[in-house]
C-alpha cells in the first residue's frame, strides 16, 4: 500500500533529504533525511522501503510539509503507524500526518504548486533561538526595493541565471524555463525578512539564487531583473545564499 | 573596567552556564556557556577574565538575557567589542548588548526580580523547529486546572518540597523560604503553554519542579498544593520537568 507521508525536519545536521547514489547510510556520518525515515520504517514494519521525496532539499535546507511516498505493508493503522515512528525518529525530523495515497499519485510529477520560504534575520545582532533556520545578514535592506525587484521575477521567464552552474538540467541540455506564480516579501516585528516563493517548480539553488538577487536589490545594487533574466547569465544573478535560510513550506497537487 | 553583558544562549549542547570546580574548559568536551565567553574575551583582548552571571544555568537550559560581569581592560568601544566577540562566539551564544557596569553591580546580588519560562508543546506530534526549546507533552492538560495550581504557589513560602535533593542548599541548611511574585500560565496557538515564573531567587530546579508539579495538575491529579507545601516533602510535587523546556528571562534590578 503507497502511504503518503507529510514529514517537517530541521535540515542542520543533514546531508540533504534524498540519498545520493553512492551516499552510505545512517551511522556513517552522511546522513540524509530519507535514510532516517527508511531506518524507522524498517526498525517498525521489518520492510526494507525506498521514500521518494516532492523536493531534494539540499544539505542544511529545512521543511515543514515535505511530501513523500513509501510502499509499505503493515496491519498498523496509520495513526499507530504515526506514533510509532515518530517513537523511532531522531527530534529534529517529525512525520506530521500519514494516510493511505490516492491511486497513481506521485509526490513530485502530482505537484501543482510548490511553496519554499527564505529567512533572513536582518539585524545588527544575531539570535540563537532561530540562527539555525535563518540568513544572519547585519546591514539593513530596503524591504521595498526587493519588493519591487521580486515582482519583476514573477512570471513564465528563461531562469538560467538563477540557476547553479553544476545543474544536471544544464548538462542535459533540458529547459530552464519555469513559472513563478508570486513573490512575497515582508519583513516582521522580529527583523526576519520572508521571502515566499510559489513556483511550477525550481532550478537547482534557483530559491536561494533568487534570495541572494533580492539582497543585493535591498541593498540598491546589482543589474536590473529584466536584464539579468535576458542575458541568462548566472553571473550576473546574486550569490547563492546559505542553505540555513531556506525552508520548503509545501506542496500544492 | 567591569562590564555588564547581556548574553542570549541556545544550552542544549553545553553543560550549563557556570564553569564547576574541576569541569576542563572548551574542547574538552565538557563546555559551558561562561567558557565559552571567555574563551572569545581572551581571543580578542588576550587577558583570561572570569565571567560571573545572574544565575546558574543547568546543563540544556536556554537563556534569552542572562546578565553577566567581566573585567576587561581594553581600548575598544563596547560596541565594537560586541561585535569582535560575536564574531568569535558559536552561533547559540550571542551578545545582546555589553556596557560599562556601575559602581558595586553585582548580577547576582544586586538582582531583585528573576525571570523564567517554562514552556510545554502540548500537542500529540512534536515539532523539529521548537523542538530544543519545550518539553514535548503529547497528553491535553487542562491548563484551568494548571492557572489555579500555580496562583496557589505565588507568595511566601518554604518551597523545601520544591528543591532537588542534591541542592547545596539543603546541605548548608540555609533557609529554603523564597517569594514567588507572579506565575502566569498560558496556552498559544501554536498549542506551547508557557509558565512564566517571577521571584527573588529559586531553588536547585525549582522552576522545573513546579513545572512538573502543574504538568499533574493538568492532567487532574497530585496532591494539593498548599499540602504539598505545607509537608515539606521533595516527594509529593511533580517530577523535575526536563532541561530542554526552561529559558531564563532576565533579571530585574
Amino acid at each position: 500500500m503507497n502511504k503518503k507521508f507529510i514529514v517537517a525536519y530541521k535540515g542542520t545536521r543533514y546531508n540533504g533529504f534524498a540519498r545520493q547514489a553512492g551516499d552510505k547510510v545512517v551511522g556513517s556520518g552522511i546522513q540524509t533525511i530519507s535514510a532516517e525515515l527508511e531506518l524507522a520504517i524498517e526498525k517498525i514494519t521489518q520492510q526494507q522501503v525506498r521514500i521518494v521525496g516532492a523536493g531534494r532539499t539540499d544539505a542544511g535546507v529545512h521543511a515543514l510539509a515535505q511530501v513523500c511516498i513509501a510502499n509499505i505493508d503493515t496491519q498498523i493503522g496509520n495513526s499507530g503507524l504515526l506514533l510509532a515512528l515518530n517513537n523511532k525518529l531522531p527530534v529534529d525530523i517529525v512525520i506530521k500526518s500519514i494516510e493511505d495515497a490516492e491511486e497513481g499519485f506521485h509526490p513530485t510529477f502530482s505537484g501543482k504548486r510548490k511553496m519554499y520560504r527564505y529567512q533572513i534575520l536582518n539585524t545588527t545582532v544575531s539570535c540563537p533561538f532561530v540562527a539555525e533556520f535563518v540568513y544572519h545578514f547585519p546591514h539593513k535592506l530596503d524591504v521595498e526595493e526587493m519588493k519591487v525587484a521580486a515582482s519583476e521575477l514573477v512570471g513564465t521567464h528563461d531562469f538560467r541565471a538563477f540557476c547553479a552552474a553544476k545543474s544536471n538540467v544544464l548538462k542535459k541540455g533540458s529547459s530552464t524555463e519555469r513559472t513563478i506564480f508570486d513573490i512575497v516579501v515582508a519583513r516582521g516585528d522580529d527583523e526576519i525578512i520572508k521571502i515566499d516563493v510559489t513556483g511550477d517548480g525550481f532550478l537547482y539553488n534557483m530559491v536561494r539564487i533568487i534570495a541572494g538577487t533580492l539582497i543585493d536589490k535591498g541593498l540598491g545594487r546589482g543589474m536590473p531583473i529584466a536584464k539579468i533574466l535576458e542575458m541568462r547569465e548566472r553571473k550576473n544573478a546574486g550569490k547563492t545564499a546559505p542553505a540555513s535560510g531556506l525552508t520548503m513550506i509545501g506542496v500544492e497537487y
